[in-house]
């Protein structure tokens, strides 16, 4: 049998720091395949009159101690809150996307989210970004590709499908019956849900 | 060693259902005392400017569906969506605060919760809310001695120790270190900060 997820993930969601950095290790132990999906939470959220962190000092503060400490339950890396939010252009996003066509999608996701949470730099600079492509071997064109019309119009695809499956949040997990798990800590469910299925 | 969580719940928070009703078995089964404290997360909520639900039709949705997965996981009775919001003049906060102060709060947060979810019917309604407590035994008089500015004070200090502790949705945990844990899926950790502190 085949069994997989989508991963929807946002670069700009902190808890998909989470996600990034765990999911596929639990994914193969489990034996799911998982397809990294990027798309656009903000497009959403701001459809959605969502703003989940952004004047909210209390719930912010306790996300960034959240996090904290599932790090430390997971074995992942972490060393305090880094900037947020990031990404305004969507840049990152449209590399990932990008590399989602040419399969290089989880690499190139798990260093953008390494250089925002450890190194502190936000992956939708240009600078920072030609740095996190070079790392990973890629041609230096990729920045210029990843700025096509194509590139965008898969990216709003994406959101689109997110939205479609009534995803509101990063990072989710969607089976192909449609079943939909939001979240870092809801990555187990949605494994055993996977391998539940007939 | 004595250890203990005081437990913030809001009667009106949809996961706090899960929270009520499982929450004393795992802290009796880790050694750990809960204190419950009935707050006013309304207050709070419109403080912040945080809707987490309301206007929010896809959040919502998968809210319940949520709640009717992780119900399942746990064995609690679930019967699908239920009337949102409620107690809107906080009658069945005010009542949940009295029994604090008499030592009957946990059973009444268990059967208003349980009226909620499982009759569907408002704790807050005053008819509704009689029966509650007639069932649990309370004499005839305790509505009304429910609604003493004493009782309202106190239910404004607990949620100003709420505020004060950062607390900013229900339920939520805090040891007496000031660690704060949000959320029913976030119980079982909060247990264990309690087991392994000195």
């Amino acid at each position: 049998m085949s069994r997989h997820l989508d991963f929807y993930f946002f670069i700009g969601s902190t808890y998909s720091y989470l996600a990034v950095s765990r999911a596929s290790a639990l994914a193969r132990a489990a034996g799911v395949s998982l397809r990294w999906r990027p798309f656009s939470l903000r497009t959403i959220l701001r459809e959605q009159g969502n703003s989940p962190f952004l004047g909210k000092p209390d719930k912010t503060r306790y996300m960034w101690r959240d996090i904290e400490r599932r790090a430390a339950r997971a074995g992942i890396a972490f060393s305090g809150p880094t900037p947020y939010p990031i990404d305004p252009e969507s840049r990152a996003g449209h590399v990932a996307t990008l590399a989602e066509t040419e399969g290089w999608c989880e690499p190139f996701a798990r260093e953008a989210f390494r250089t925002w949470f450890l190194d502190k730099l936000d992956p939708g600079n240009p600078e920072v970004l030609a740095g996190i492509v070079a790392r990973l071997g890629q041609p230096a064109d990729t920045l210029q590709r990843s700025e096509s019309a194509d590139v965008a119009a898969r990216y709003v695809a994406n959101t689109d499908a997110a939205r479609a499956l009534g995803i509101f949040g990063s990072p989710s997990f969607v089976h192909e019956d449609g079943e939909l798990f939001w979240g870092d800590d809801r990555l187990e469910e949605a494994l055993e849900w996977a391998c539940s299925r007939p």
